[in-house]
């Protein structure tokens, strides 16, 4: 393993460049030569890539984002496509690739491994937390804060025009950011994915409580599990209480990445180029246990199940 | 003047709990007997009031929302409901009223005046910055820092997933947010009421700048001017690029108010309390050239007409 | 078990608030009856203490700093301050107390529970970390966030002005914080209670980076192991270049916490209720693993070992 | 005028890449060729300068610190550096010079203006707040709310602790920051250099206020105006009660600028470009009464007189 290729893949997450300066430096510490691809698979098909020395990812380290910049690429599907990424490698000579990213990017790579044998690393990037056996992946963290922040900022006009607000975080699968911040939040009623709940018992809920003197509700829901807006529009219908929908969208991708992000990334990069210089290949590397640890790819790339009851049961004891 | 009544309307701004500080603190300084009335305009009808002491309004100062709470009232804009305030105010000799709110408030506030001349001060509250012969409403200061930090995050993706944004801030009438946080976070476009926008030009520019290679576009708009969603949508049809509608909402009402938020909330209320002291009546506070101003509510109920031309070019030269 | 009581001891922690609206909230639900102890043991010698209900911890959940108050109490410590203690237990009926709190608190707690028998649970609540046996205390998340904050501001200075800065932040004895926040912040040098570190060789390598031409430096040293002052004297005695200190002090003890700071508050609170309802006494519940645990007390008052090494060569190797 | 060179002098301040861009940006669009300086003077001493395109000042908008550095130039006082100064400029045929500095800053550039007659304007960015005849400097609004946050997280701890806290903020001259923020920050006492002091009446309050029931106390103090440890100890000495001092320091300086300062930033910077245009010289921009104004190198540096008493008075009342 002598030069190794680092690229960021599917939505960004926060703490994706201190993951990248770690990829850099520490390779380059291992004696490896690193380059950079720009804009996920797209970059190795259209050969846009870069070696990056200690100082091309200098002042980064707390910057939202990724320099390396993400985008879609469904070329990269194609065997067309995957040949013309692996001719890129063999033109630079890269043994090895790092991909920071999600599920999805989890599934490329094993594809493209399947086909070319080009050793395949994989970094837990995803905002959602959706990677399968891995409890936290890096970009996370920061998106609950922002999340909850805003969320307090919302409990504030909640309980000052004693409204009903409906508030849609992002988890398309998965309910991880809404339960969590629902709990932290001391929200009301929380929406996820991963259990039904009946529509009308969380009305009734409403409707009792306003009569006890109970007015203002904040009702998080994660966008996989309904629109803010519909759920928003048909609890006024039936409860004929004033009824707001936020949505928080893309505000929870960005921002300066915490503390937790940044030591996430940075550790899990550390493993990944420890992964390539042991020889392995196809691992999503995340934190379990409070480890950091490595998952198959095949394992990755599965359905998570987690266990959403004992969470869900706090947020409605707390309320 | 021995007893005044101080209550919150229209949607809760960040510092008015700052305000309600200052006008129990220093009202009492000045021999005052303060009545705090829950629920704006409600309250005085409903009999919800409460004498405050120095100790009402500890730990206030940095919280937002506001203790008073605050509500639409229809009742109030009917004879009935303002002879029922006013017999409140007449049952506990109260001798003149505070208003914390904005534009709505102060008509409110006229009309309860022209009939039972009840002095009446109002304090320029508004997150809009809609008042007119006022250049600043102490609220403002805070949901700018709030779109802007929210622009700041959205900023990351838009540059690392090189695409399109349309954000949707606060702003009925008013494109004073939108322009701001346009100005100040190097947005491409900006949508406003005060002017009238070419959406040809606008889709233009993107595709003529996309081949110039720019890739990532900020368009903000202010809700009074159009909806993100259909814009954002339009943009896509028209250019055949990525582009994604953010709607901040509601979390820009909310949250600790700034060091000029509560400064702002500070003195108004300070002056508002000496307006009522000087018998005077119908008057908003709020800054304007620098200092702290009085303007007849017949004034500051007036549209607002503001020079937005200045701030949009330089919108436009900076990006 | 039918009453219990709650205290928070020691310095304050971020979450505190949480975990009391916790114990409170998931007591009742428990079909305990509970009782909030003010200033910590000094309450209990000085019977100030309510019952509290479930409107007693509302609007806390995202509070820094404690409802109860916390203060030192040196006479506990003596035999007359604990009888006196246990004699308000007595008269209250009061069957299990919870402490909310550092080391320092469970060292007290085991004396109490020694002579008189009532059962006793500490959540572990320092900013420190320096509980042995659990990885993470539930404070100590914002602490990280709110030094990693500063030091990215400080970090702006040091670029523009290319300066040398010597930051202090928490920690007696451990340097948890301060390894932390040196590898997220991309810091230079970190100097910790857990390692020797050599003075020559540090003067030595900003020297020498200085004439490959790094002017700029970050350097954090936790309170434990030595003055920001002093040491930022030395250096500039040492190179001449210029070198300032700052000590961030109390500022990382408040502050809203976290969403991880209010997650592990909350779920600690839980458990800690549960150990009493199972009849358990004298554990610290903590992180571990990503797992919550119960630690026996003896354990946690254990000086805390940790392995430093890994994290910082990582912070040379990034550098 | 055809082409012009932009530097950033002294401390650093929040807004000054807000600045540098719109000098450029604008600059350029005004057909002006823009050159920037690096670490102030000592880069036209030491000819260190480039040209700046419109991407040479992209996403800086919303960056702490400034591109350009800032350095301390002790050279430029003499005949020698000014006379090197001068001939950097020649050299490279640069007809004007923006400064974005401090009172400091204006009156070198005063200086070489005498002996050179290369026109010069100034940019208020001080965030002491020091310029005479300016009401507000760029970087000021910043400044103030990292203070006033780190005054809301020490709030926490004084009143859970029910301490005195000393807390040292920003303003060798000025204590502009010191009395804004414990206005905003509900603080009980303020120590500034514009008025002298009464100790024995300030421990005496506390005293006072501790027989009443009031435990906690928030004594702010510019650095100008004393030592935060010494009066802590002293306060101590005398009081016999916990008192802690916290030195805010350099987070003061750095950090995103907020949304005020970068709109002040991006308007001084047009009209210090639109000064050059219309062939003026030795005039410092800032805001006085709510507009962009120009005042005269000669009357900047004068020491400025404003009138604290007011708003100590308001900081008093409100506690």
């Amino acid at each position: 393993m002598k030069r190794i290729a680092v690229l960021t893949t599917g939505g960004d997450s926060p703490g994706m460049n201190a993951a990248i300066r770690t990829v850099v430096r520490y390779g380059i510490y291992n004696k490896l030569e690193v380059w950079g691809v720009f804009r996920g698979w797209w970059g190795l098909i259209n050969e846009e890539l870069k070696i990056f020395d200690h100082r091309s990812v200098s002042g980064i380290v707390n910057q939202g984002g990724t320099i390396l910049k993400t985008a879609r690429c469904p070329e990269f599907k194609t065997e067309e496509g995957m040949m013309r990424a692996y001719n890129t490698l063999k033109k630079y000579n890269i043994d090895g690739i790092i991909i920071i990213g999600g599920e999805g990017s989890f599934t490329a790579g094993s594809e493209f491994y399947k086909r070319y044998k080009v050793p395949c690393i994989g970094i837990s990037a995803s905002i959602d937390n959706d990677v399968n056996g891995i409890e936290m992946t890096f970009g996370v963290d920061t998106a609950l804060n922002t999340a909850l922040d805003a969320l307090d900022k919302i409990r504030d006009t909640a309980t000052s025009m004693e409204r009903i607000f409906v508030v849609e975080v992002m988890g398309k699968e998965s309910g991880f950011i809404a339960l969590n911040v629902a709990l932290a939040g001391g929200c009301e009623e929380v929406i996820i994915p991963e259990r039904s709940y009946n529509f009308e018992a969380i009305c009734h809920d409403i409707v009792e409580g306003n009569l006890r003197g109970k007015v203002s509700w904040i009702i998080v829901v994660a966008e996989g599990a309904g629109s803010a807006e519909e759920i928003a529009k048909k609890i006024h219908e039936i409860t004929d209480l004033e009824t707001r929908a936020v949505i928080l969208g893309h505000i929870q991708r960005g921002g300066r990445p915490t503390a937790l992000s940044r030591r996430l990334a940075i550790l899990f990069a550390k493993e990944a180029v420890n992964c390539l210089l042991e020889g392995q290949t196809c691992k999503a590397i995340g934190l379990t246990r409070g480890e950091i640890v490595r998952v198959d790819f095949e394992t990755a790339i599965q359905k998570k199940i987690w266990d959403v009851e004992g969470l869900y049961k706090m947020v409605k004891v707390l309320t």
